[in-house]
């Protein structure tokens, strides 16, 4: 008895890696983006926003892998045009590659050094994970066509000023510097520069990369014969001799060593002279009663310590070229961002950052948060990076044969966020409107008139627009909209020219905890007169403001 | 002698039919966003925002060419997962069917009338046309679940207190009210129901689409026999009689009736007593004092010109059921925005308005700017529509079985920022950022601390970071910026403890008028003492306001 097949319902689910955003999550983002577009804006840079869709030839990226140009990102093809096949177009995977691609463009119409912002989602066709997703945002502000490392400070700077702006206080975070050309110098006095390396400078790259989850040991075993992972496979290494690895593993804990000996020193120094420091020491006296407090607990002692990593840094380096320039670019950047009031309680000179290099060509940057939060298993961690950034020469060259020098940062708006709400500065949902109820049908307009005056004095509100006829439903209804007020007016109300209004907070608190006497004793509902509405409804709103 | 072939660099271009939007066109839009979004919430409706990308099942609209999934949409194929073959996704055509989609998976959180607001671009793969994107913005706004028609009503308010918060005052908009049940019911007294005779509906629904391009004549054509259009081919007609084209064509030109009556009424009133319009006049007459003068001027006849359209449309669809529960419904539309405060000189019942029916279910409702603009050949036209929508009660059925009543308004932030510009209501730039020049490379430094001071003091500010070896480039650099001030510091100002602050504004209008004689007599650059710089600054900037 076959029966006739019916078209099966469509499945009511995103796809798999996307997802919905509701309410505050929405409203929240919305804010914090507005707020660093203000900060980028002050700064100087220009709105910019570009499709979401480009062609694939333009995003470059992803062109080595002719055969499957949607290798990382959605990808698909125009429709031909007669003989000629249509374009292979994608959904753009950052906000980077089509900044050179709009700078390439427009070039002659665009100031140089031209400064932008851009904020919007992108996409990434990766296997989605548990809080990774394949649409997410970045906001972004870059400055193309400044070879100055003015144009790198500028943005430590202003990285800083959207992170207090957003509710990230001073203290709460670091900007950690970093400078690819440093890592160069140090390959080529481990005897690793040179085309014929190339492939061995990856190894030691990807090493290096690793150092927060293999630890020290972990990498030097990477750089050395190689190492056996956890699940027991053997990692080949990049198999430089004891006295290179040293040279690199110097690198990647310059910064460490220099926060030791910093230490020491500051304690020595207590009790004997020592030249360098005991000036440094008296200029701070001039300026503090306490200098060795300031010194040890405001500062963290971060001015020397950068320092001491400039001076270790310039003994691993010798006499590289790159290397020395890299060491002077970070000298210049601290010294502007210094005279600005960017200081070392804010700007952290270190080594370690690595960001995958490859990309850049020459200071790099990372934001990240100091703070402890509590992970969803109940331990401490910290919260890491919330934005990163740094110079990249080479972008616009693809297209216009001219290597154009640009530098610029990404915030992760969704990691901030989070960390906002991990720390309790946010909250999760925001406050509902205020519900007119229905009593009574044929009064609909009635109703609607007392919400047009709710919302005419700048109060959120609604009618209740579902079936009306149980009362209880509809307090139900303002249950789950959050709502602070209920108004209720029915046919006595009106004829006595007055309205019931419901201080549903209160109410919820009284029902959570009183006894019934206390209830009595404490009206959540008020009778006012009809014209006093507006003012009784703002008054509960602002008691519990 | 053949040489290796080099790849070709990649062309900077967008793909067809997408563009950039740069500085002002990005934060307008941005700033216009946030004013609708503020009204939205308001009015109690909460923030959604889904993917960009939805499964082609979801999306729906286009799954009858099973073949060609992506007719109309951007689609492409997910790789396979084993044997599995890979799901259809889509970028999403406009904000609707997520909001369908949403509903249908997350219906038993969400209470219950949904009222959701969600903003962002949809993409059509469409041929695109001059002022015609593949990428472009909805604002949309609906409430799900609601059945009464309450929620239509209170959209229309919306829509106007939206229009007023972005700055179209009032009387420059008029939002006009239709009622699908109407025409619904006009169809059957022509004797148009059934389903053979769905076909013929089809034609006749079109045909009325065409009033503004076709004018009466053509429409009356297209009922009938048919016509030819401007290139001579031939459209067959509906065939409609004589009579039955009577009665579509009464439809569509009732409110044009209407008003021809109203006119001849009022200027006949004014001489003779008549039962309905004198009790009605009498009622105005109680609340102001020229109410003749009120009711042409002001009010455009509207109360009463809405009461003949009512009555026009009760005579043509006489005793047909779904006919008369229009009429009402748009009786209690009217009424109920009245008793708000939303009158005829905001809303007003237009039969014309039909924004392919075929969708919607009861009440239709279109924005439309009554202003004139010049058109880009210098000729006066009416801007028209900037926003739409109406009553659907059937989208989320596809995906549960069961019916949801919806209704939702769409608004076209483009087309209304095109419309403020065009009325001059709106900058076509955005005031560039205070430039401070670098005289000499080496005070870096200072220069940086400059320019964070003026950030600190909320000025928008920059430092030149191109070569600054040519000064004239800076000033360049500075007038393509559309800055209004210049800082300038060189040697002799550093040693003197000052700063020159040139005001650009006044001196490209020097430049622009004077003699050598008023140049010398109006300086436009002033030198002031270092820290006196940002209130100089400042009063140069409250000047320019």
């Amino acid at each position: 008895m076959a029966k006739p097949k019916k078209t099966p319902r469509p499945k009511a689910d995103t796809p798999k890696g996307f997802r919905d955003y509701f309410g505050a999550e929405v409203t929240q983002r919305a804010e914090m983006l507005r707020k660093i577009a203000a900060v980028y804006h002050r700064y100087g840079f220009d709105a910019l926003e570009s499709a979401a869709v480009e062609t694939v030839e333009a995003l470059g990226k992803f062109l080595p892998d002719v055969d499957r140009p949607n290798a990382g990102v959605f990808a698909w093809q125009e429709d031909a045009e007669g003989d000629k096949p249509g374009d292979w177009l994608a959904l753009r995977y950052d906000l980077t590659a089509p900044l050179a691609r709009v700078y390439a463009q427009h070039r002659n119409d665009l100031p140089t050094p031209y400064r932008r912002y851009a904020m919007g989602p992108v996409w990434r066709n990766e296997k989605p994970g548990p809080g990774r997703f394949r649409q997410f945002y970045q906001c972004d502000a870059d400055t193309v066509g400044a070879p100055s490392v003015a144009a790198d400070a500028e943005i430590c700077a202003m990285l800083c000023d959207c992170l207090e702006e957003v509710g990230i206080p001073r203290g709460d975070y670091v900007v950690r510097v970093n400078n690819r050309k440093v890592l160069d110098g140090v390959m080529e006095v481990a005897g690793l520069s040179g085309e014929d390396k190339a492939a061995k400078r990856g190894i030691v790259l990807r090493a290096v990369d690793k150092l927060d989850r293999l630890g020290v040991e972990g990498v030097r075993a990477l750089l050395g014969e190689g190492r056996k992972d956890e699940s027991g496979d053997f990692a080949a290494g990049a198999g430089l001799s004891a006295e290179q690895a040293d040279v690199v593993m110097g690198f990647l804990t310059s910064k460490e060593r220099a926060r030791a000996k910093t230490l020491d020193d500051l304690r020595n120094a207590a009790k004997r002279e020592d030249g360098l420091l005991a000036s440094w020491i008296a200029t701070e006296l001039d300026y503090h009663e306490e200098p060795w407090k300031l010194i040890e607990e405001r500062f963290n002692a971060g001015r020397y310590a950068g320092l001491l990593v400039l001076e270790e840094l310039s003994k691993l380096v010798g006499d590289s070229l790159v290397g020395n320039q890299g060491i002077d670019e970070l000298e210049m950047i601290t010294a502007l961002l210094d005279a600005q009031g960017y200081g070392p309680d804010r700007i952290v000179i270190d080594p370690s950052v690595v960001r995958g290099l490859g990309y850049y060509t020459g200071p790099v940057f990372e934001a990240e948060l100091t703070f402890e939060i509590t992970d969803e298993k109940g331990r401490p961690r910290n919260f890491g990076s919330v934005a990163g950034g740094g110079r990249y020469d080479d972008l616009v060259k693809r297209f216009t044969g001219q290597e154009v020098p640009a530098t610029g940062i990404s915030i992760g708006v969704d990691r901030l966020l989070a960390a906002l709400h991990a720390k309790g500065r946010m909250q999760q949902t925001e406050a509902g409107p205020v519900v007119v109820t229905v009593m009574d049908k044929a009064r609909m307009a009635d109703y609607q008139a007392m919400v047009a005056e709710l919302r005419q004095a700048g109060i959120r509100a609604e009618v209740y627009l579902g079936n009306p006829k149980n009362f209880g439903n509809q307090l139900k209804y303002a249950d789950k909209r959050g709502s602070p007020v209920a108004v209720i007016a029915g046919g006595d109300e009106f004829d006595k020219g007055v309205v019931q209004i419901k201080d549903l907070i209160l109410g919820a608190k009284i029902a959570e905890s009183a006894t019934l006497e206390e209830w009595k004793d404490r009206p959540s509902q008020y009778e006012v007169p009809r014209d006093q509405m507006v003012a009784k409804v703002r008054e509960i709103l602002d008691a519990h403001r």
